[in-house]
Parts: C-alpha cells; structure tokens; sequence
C-alpha cells in the first residue's frame, strides 16, 4: 500500500468505513442506510404497479431515482428546495445519473409493467454524496425485487448484476480513493465511475478542476476505481447475505 | 389507569416511547433525532449571524421552522415537494406552528440580530409528526443556544421556558393521548396542544373530524395533553443533562 | 354586560354590526357579501357537476374552499398572490380551515357526486376575515343546495345544520368577542372558534402571541365564542329566511 | 338614433347604465366601483413613496396597474390565478393595457418618486372589463393625487387630462357601442378604444374575429366610440365633482 | 414619394429590404428565415395529428403560435424566459397576436382535427419583430399545409387568403412604414397593422407613447399600412412559388 | 482509415463537415454559428461589466454559459422550456458542462471583475449539441475577449488555451467519432470528451447504453476523441484567423 498525505490519512488506495444498514425504515419495499464514512444517505426504494406513461402497454418497467439533501446536511445551510420551488441543476444531474446507473443493472421486461423509484436522501454529507447513494440503492433494489419475487408478483429476477459507484481524484499529485469533503475541494480532479460486478463501465463522469487531467493520470484513476468498486459489491453482496 | 380498547394497546393516557437523541448529525449547532413510537423526525437548528429583512437593526433575532417528509416517510410514496416545484398547504401549516411554538418561548433581544433555523425533517411517520417536530426542536434549539453561549456570543440565556407538544383524540368514544396513525385516520376528533412548562396553552388545534365534539369531551382532552406535555418536558431535560 | 375598555367602544362580549347579503353577484348559484363591521368578503358557491378525482364512483360529493385577498383589502398594499406565482401559507391554512368547516355540515352522500367550491374573497378587511369568510360561505352554500333542489337534481337535504365562525381573544387581560383589526394586533391570545347549531365544536384554534395563556382564560373564552356563534347563526337564519 | 336588433335592446350608440361610486373601500388613497352595466369593476389606487428600481434618482414617477378578475366573476367559474400559480397571457395583456393607458394622461416629473398602483379586480363580468377598468381606474387615481395634493406632498398636479376607453363592435352588420358579454360573444369584430378628453387615441385594440373589417367599418366604429367616451368623461366628472 | 428624415434613410413609405428563406431549417413541416432589415425571425410550423382538448370531436382543428426571443437577439442581453421560469407578459400578448392572425385566414374544418403550431423565435432584433413572426409564419403555414397535402391527409385547402403584418408610426411628425428600432424607440405613436390579401383588416393594436394620436393621423398611418401590406404579399407569394 | 458500416457512410473516424461562422448576429460581443453536420447552434458571447454576487469584489471575473433548444431544432417539436416554467434536467446539465468547460481556458483574474455569458441555442439538432456548443461557443469567447482588448478594457489575455469537444461511442462494436442523432441513438456507449490543445482532459462523461463498456472499448474511443479535438481546434483556429 502507497503512503499518501491524505487529510484523512488513509492510504491513497483505502475507501473510508462503510456501511450498508438495511430495514432502516419500515414502510418502503427496500430502505437502505448507507454510510460512506461520514457521508450518510437514507436510499428507499418504492414500488408502484404501474409502468411510467411512456411505456404503458409495452411489457416493460421503469426504475428512476430521485435525489436530495436536507438543508443541514452540509456544513452551512442550505435553502431547502422545495421551499425556493425547483430542484437545483445539481440535484436533477445527480437524479438521473443514479436513475441510468440503477437501469443498467436491470432487466426491464423481467420487471414488468411497474415502477420501482430510488429515493436518495442525505441525512449527512461529507462528500461522495453521489456514490453512495448509487451503491445504496443497489441494495435497496434489491430487497424491493425480493419483496416482488415473495409475492409472486414477479418469476423471472430483473437484477442483471450488482453496480456500485465510487470517487476518485488526483490530491497533491497521488491518484487517491473516495475522496471526502475536504480532499475532494483540494483535489485537482475529481471522477465518479460507476461500474459493475463484470468490471464493466457504466458511468464514466471526470472533471479537471485545476489542470487538465492527462491520460496516464486518468488511467491509474480508472485502476483505483475499479478496485474500490470491487470492494463495494463486495460490502453489497455481505449486507444482502445478512 | 383507565382501560381502552386502543389498537397501539396502550393505556389511554400512555405516551408512545418517546425517544430524544442529540448530535444525530455532525454540521448543525444543534441536531436531535426524536421518536415518537415509530415516527422519526430528525431536528436541526442551524445559527446564521443575520436577521432577517423585517427585524434588521431592531436588535432583536429571528426563530423559525421549515417541515418536510421524505417521499417514503409514509405507508405510500408521496410526491417530493422539490419536485412538484411547491410546498404543499399541510406542509406551510405545519411549519408556521412550529415556528410560532417556538418562538413563544424565546426571549428574541436575547438572542440578538441573528436567526435560528429549525429544520424538522420526517424520516418515518407514524402520526403525531408535527408535534414530536417540536418537541424535538426545542431541544435541538436549546444546543444551539448552548453554542453561541459557549463562544461567548450570547449572555443572556435567551430560552424563557421549555416547549412541549402532543396530539389527544376521542377514539370510539374515549379521549386518549398521543395517536399513532391508525389511530389518528380512526378518531372522531383530533387535536395538537402546545403547552410550556408552566402549564400554559402555546397553540390549541383541534377539528372534529367525525361528529363535533362537546365542551365536556374538550375538558378531558385537555386533562390528557397537560399530563402528557409534562412527560415530555421532563424527557427534554433529561435529555439536555446527558 | 360587563364593562371594557376596547378599541372598539363595544362591551366585552358584543359582536360587531354583522350584515349578510345574499344574491350580491348574479353569476353564481350562491352568492353573498358578509361584513363584520368594516371586513366585508364575498363569498360565492359554484356547482360543479363532478365529483373530484379522488371521489370518482362513489356516490359523493365535495365540498371545498378558495380565499383571497384583493391586494388593497388592508392597510398598506400586498403583492398579488397571482402575480407572485403562489398563495402564501397563511392563505393556504385559511382555505383548508374553511373547507374543513364546512363539509362538517354536510352529508356528502346526499350531495350526489358534484362538486361546491367556496370562493372567498376579501374586499376589505378589518380582523376576523376568516370567521367572515365561515359564516358567510355557508350562507352561500346553501343557495346553491337550494338551487339544485329547485332543479329536481337532489332530493335529500345535505346539509346536517348550521356552522358560523367567530373569533375571540384577551384583550389587556379581558376576554373580549369578535376582534377587529386593533384589538387583534393588541392581544396576547387570538382564539378563532367554528361550532354548529347544536353547540358543538368543529374547529378550534388559539394562538398565545404573547404570555401563554391559562385554562381559566380558555373558559371565558370558550363561553364567549358560544355566544357569539349563537348569534351569528341567528342572523344566517333570518338572511336565509328574507 | 338609428334602431339596432341588440340583444341589449339598446339603441346602436348607447351606452349601458354606467355607475362611478367612489370611496367604495376604506384604506385605499383612490377606491372607485364602477359598473358599465352588469360589469362590476373595484378599482383601488395606492401610493407608495418609492419609485421603481429603473426610475431611482430620476425624479420621476411610476403609474402601473394589476388586473384580476375573481373566480365567479363569470356565468362558470374560472381557476384562480393564484393557485394556477401564474397570471394567464389575457390578464397581463389587460393590466399592461390599462397601466399604459393611464401613464398617457400623467405628467410623471410631476409626480415625483412614487408609485401609484391601480389594482382593478372584476367583482362581477358582463363584457367590456378592462374598459371599465380604465374608466374607472382614472378616477381613483384622481383621488389619489388629490390626496397627495392634501397633504402637501406635490404641489403641481401631474393629472394631464381625463382618459376613458369604450368598446365598439359590428353587431349582424350595424355597428354598435359598449357591447356587453352576449354582443360581444356574437359580434364579427371587436375593438376596444381609449381616448382622452382633447379626442385623441391613446390606444386602438380591434380584432376580427369573423370576417375582416374594412376601412368604413372602421370608420364607423371610431366615430361611436368618440360619442361613448365623451359621455364617459362627462360621467367621470360628474363623480370626481361630487 | 415624400421625403423623411428617418434615421434609417428610407422614404417614409419605404419598407425594409424583406427577404423569405424557405426550408430554412430541416425538420419542421414548415421553416421559414423571415428578415425584415436587420430583423431576423424563424417560423417553423409543425403539425400534429390531434386537435387540442377544448376542439376534440368536434371535427375542427386549431393554429396556435409560441414566441421567443433569443436572449442577445437585442442590443444588451435579456435574461432568458425557460430560465426565469415564465414567459413575459410582452410576449404572452404577441404569441396570442400571431395566433389569432393566422387563425383569421385558415378553414379550421377544412383543417380537420390537427393543431399546427407556428413558433417564432427572434434570432435577431431590430423593430418590428412581431410583424415579421406574423408574415413568415404565413408562408411556413403554407408550408406545412401543401406538406399535409402532399401525404393525402387533407384534401380542401384550409388557407383563405393571405395574412401579413406592418408597423406604422409617426417620426417626427411625418407618418412613416416599418420602423426599425431606432425609430421605433425615437416615435410618438406605434402602430400593428395585421390585413388580409382583401384589404381587410385583421388586427389593428396602436399605442400612443408620446402624445395621444389624432383622427387624420391615423387615417394616414392605416394609408401606409396598406402599401406595406400589399407589397409583402406579393413577396409572399413569391416565396411561395419559388 | 479503418472501414465502418456506419449509417453516415463516414470513416470510424471522420468528423462531419464542420463550418465555424464569426459574426453571425450583429449585437452580441462574440456570436458564432457553429455546424458539426445538421446540427446548427448558435453561441454568442455577451459581456457584462459585473462579477456575479459571490465573487465581488475579490478581482476575478466569471464565465457562464445558458443552453437551449427551439422547439422545433428536433424531429418531433418539444414543448418550450419558457412555457412549461422550468428548464429540464437535460438543459440544466449541459449549460453546467459548457460551463465549466469554458472556465477551463480562461484566467479569471486577467478577465478581471467581469462576466461573459454564453449562449448556446440550438437552432437544428442531429446530434453532438453540447460538443458543438462547446466548440463553437469558445471561438465566440475569444471575440468577446478582443473586443475587450480592443476597447483596452483588459491589457493581460485571459485566455489560457483552446478547448474543443466532441462524442465519440461504439457502433455495432467499432469505435466510432462524432455521432450524428442515428448513430447516437444507436449506440451501445455514448462519450462526451472535452479537451484542451495541450491534450489534457477537461470533461469526460461516458454512459453504457447497452451493455458495460470494457476498459479496452474506453482506451479506443479517447484515442479517437484526441484525433477529433485536435482537428477542431485547428478549425477554430483558422475561422479566429479569417
């Protein structure tokens, strides 16, 4: 393991302590608790009979995600959106970024004509705030889907295999994991990558915040991701087994 | 104690567990958790050094609320607010009670020009969630004050007195304390009582929802709702003291 | 009659010249301008043959309420809701309390599956808009009952009994009745109180502005209120009766 | 006078009963009710000392006006603006139209730095609404000046002269003067014209509505519309000097 | 031809070089660049094979018009509508201007039940835009209407006759044809002229912005607009048949 | 070259015919119609002598940019973002990109306390827009930053280095360069690359649209999109030398 002089002073490979805490309320068909460090998101999943209108008669479901924070859960206050009466375009990225990310990993026609919507609040941020909630309401599907399957409701599993989400960033020069709050706001480039169990790429999201990011940089990004990622599902695969 | 046939099985006059946890997030100048049975309803206050626009130069501060429900606080998903692009008109009622219940019992010269910030946010709901709302800000309001005193911001103890508040009802005939939800969507009558710790009414909402209700049925009401407000407060302070 | 020292000259327990004036506009099935003293509202019944969505294919009816307040109404000029983009929270909180009120007089079975909607809109006001606002609309109301059963189209009488709405308060430590603008602005508690014919209470709402107030206050006022809704209910009587 | 076959019964040029009551409402600088007919229009004139932001420091003034028209102002009920959450683009055609209508005859130097707000609210609806705002909206702007002059705030009297506007419409080929709403609803074209007490236009509205006008049809109309606001003005006087 | 000392140098009866670029753009049924000087408008029509709610069944379609302006289509930049979240009142009021103007000269039976929408999106300001949308639309109507009969989907030609539009104003005291900004801004009355290929009149909408206008001066204006219109007719119909 | 089947018949990696046109409207401080193919956008560049509130007065300026589409830029007409009141999530995520990506290039505090805004409207789409916004709405940056050279309004060239965009994605397993809207639509991952000349990385956002894209897939589509910013930057380069 590469020593590195993280604010947090983990090692530049070391994904903060996380935990994936299911049932966490009682009345969503998945509610999912996930904490990645001191980044906490509340993911529910909720099913609705009904497939979007969009897709009304075709066989197929939806899954869509919606996203949001409470006003404190940052470090100063934020205006509460529901109060300045839209969703801020932060908000609508990260939203439909969770939505296509949770798409991939399932099978529409095997869900049939239904919904399954992801909410994804953070009660706490410290950054990775979109990560998290990828690799939450992964879980939170999941339990959504096995609440189907034990109703009878569905036969066939829509899940095509599990996804997980995680940052990465360049922090004085060293290629560094799951950036937190304080790292990421240093860092000279910050990347989401949302991958599969097959180690394949679903969501590819860099941006260079001081200097460009050049190519043997982003590939040893890519490198710590993909074991990052590899971690998580395996976090995800313990929290279902539970 | 008096027999009921409540569906919670509680006595008539027996409060729910009530549960009141501080620093339950790490930003906020004051956070609490608090639990009326299973509805949760997670309270910040947050101190910003400015009043607001009506009281600049006044030399007085500001107290005031803001309410939410995560989409999946409820049995069925609800619609976000952010997303419908406006607060519903429960959600502004309720809101305006909290602030206005608090505010009562806040000396706002000394607090100074700023304004604190009560974000009361519903996890799970299960009934009740306005007033544990405000049972559990006053506490998250009290830490507040405890900040700005212990940096010096403050001396004068701007806190006049403790707030507390619980819903009373007629179920079948009998009045009983603290609904749940099935209990609240069964009553004939329901209704929120604000009372300080003298004993005195703060706000008063009550709506026959059935039959209206007699000025008897009204006196019994108000019997419970004091013996409850005063469980309450002594849960507030003994949570204060840990 | 004890003696008091309001504003208003008027002894402590006397209503203000209440005036109800039916068939003021020539539009809708019921319409009339109801002052209390100087607050004068128009309030209008308009039928809607269907019921709303949520009612669809179930044999009832509805009964719902709109309040405004002409941007002159008061002393200094408000911003026109329309032109904000929004009804503001107390707006809100007003037009639920009167639709509440009235459908706790109505059997909405009887109704059939149509739809009455109270528009109540503040030409000038002078305190107590909301009480008006009550008394007034189920005037209104029933006209437009009275216009259906002219027209064959309900047979059953739904409406269950009179409902009228008065406001009370503590004025420099007395309970005074039906509150104007000054007193209002000068009372440490304001009670808007809705009962029926039969003595009963359908809504009760008090708000303590400035000290808390006590049980016994509650009483006096609780008395003042059933005499004042006694009398208004007279005076809807005999309007209805002209 | 010409016989005409108007649904009115009334002769091709003549005007409905018109009525100015001024003083309608008590907080207002300028309150007028004025009824063209079954038209009922409550224009309220309100002084604020500021002018608006792109007339800071210019020493000059600002007339603007609102226009609404209340929910069942109409033979069936219309949304409320307010809850639809915008003003629709007939309504801001009208207020912008009467807002211009009255700068017309202002000298606004004259008027200083303030601001005079004309709201015109549609109390009830039979045709010709914003002419009966603009006629009567001149009056209570009159009685706003005057007041200012009163209080020995302006001194020279920024009134330039009396504006009033009046409908005209070709009626199954005859034209005719202030069509209420069944002529209107019947008529091929209508205009809405706004003139002062010197004859001159200050706004020519006119719509086709069936077949397109011709230039004698114009003609026509115009010269009706000279003879209406002369009677117009002549009434505006009449209740200015009463 | 009278000379002017119009800033632009024109002769007071003088139009702008007009040009009609048909097929402007590739999607739209109809999509015409109209340029009247420096003002440049696109009109696309687009069809769509359902009448709009309030026509559906009655066997009749409906001509409908949007209007927009690019934010720097003006000299200083104009905050953008979709950003502002609502569209002004100046451009509410020339949407329903267009739309009416092209409804005039359209069979909506012949139409049957489709709604074609002109949008007309200014990419470049100079005067006179809201002319320029209405002539331009015509054509790509035309457009859109020899598109649907291409497809057999329509077989009596719905198209009455031609629509196009003109600004008239007096320029120092000289009444001139199609102001440009400069003008327009430097004018004392401002005229709209929308005719008909009959010498009809479809819409007339004249302000005066310095001192009202009179009789003579209008009839002088209404002369002019009559050229001008002729003249872009007959560009029109070139366009057409190119 | 590399043969492909791609449905434009282009090689795997030929850009579509690119024309950069300076100049294209005559108010704005930089206005560039860019066309990568059919799609069409036109940038201009506006400059306000202002810094947005939350950089006043600290020296630096600001660089932002606003997206949008014409209804009928697209084969089937959408609804106008002005009219429904809010911009979509689609249009809020990429005026952030061309954003961000902008400020990449520029030295803010050599801009001095000033904003340019970039306007990017698409005025016909198949396909690339964000790229050809970004691509085209530099080289109006750069006009507007000569413009202020030219007025002597800054002395020190804020502009650090070109930046160009393009999408690359995989088509029936080959890697191919700049999508037209049916090789997008068709795509398995579609990949926006934004890069500067030195070939640093600005943005990269990679969605799977099928399956996962493998890290072999990646390597090939940023080669190819290295190929394609290089010859767009010697585009620009050649239109800001014209």
């Amino acid at each position: 393991m590469t020593s590195s002089n993280r604010p947090s002073g983990r090692a530049h490979d070391e994904l903060r302590d996380v935990r994936i805490e299911r049932r966490y309320t009682k009345h969503a068909e998945g509610s999912v608790l996930v904490s990645f460090g001191d980044t906490r998101v509340l993911c529910t999943a909720s099913v609705d009979n009904k497939a979007p209108g969009f897709l009304r008669g075709k066989g197929e479901g939806w899954v869509t995600a919606e996203y949001g924070m409470l006003p404190r859960a940052t470090n100063t206050r934020n205006d509460r959106e529901a109060s300045r009466g839209k969703q801020g375009g932060r908000t609508l990225e990260i939203q439909r970024l969770v939505g296509r990310s949770l798409r991939a990993c399932v099978d529409r026609k095997a869900l049939g004509e239904r919904t399954i919507t992801l909410d994804c609040d953070v009660l706490q941020a410290d950054g990775g705030t979109r990560c998290a909630a990828i690799t939450g309401a992964y879980v939170a599907l999941c339990d959504a889907v096995a609440w189907l399957k034990s109703r009878g409701e569905i036969t066939r599993d829509p899940i095509l295999g599990a996804v997980a989400a995680v940052s990465v960033g360049i922090w004085q020069g060293t290629p560094v994991l799951d950036l937190d709050y304080r790292e990421d706001s240093g860092c000279d480039t910050d990347m989401n990558v949302v991958m599969n169990d097959g180690g394949g790429f679903i969501e590819l999201q860099g941006t260079a915040e001081g200097h460009a990011f050049r190519r043997e940089e982003l590939d040893a990004l890519l490198e710590l991701a993909g074991k990052g990622v590899n971690e998580l599902i395996a976090l995800q695969r313990a929290a279902l087994a539970a």
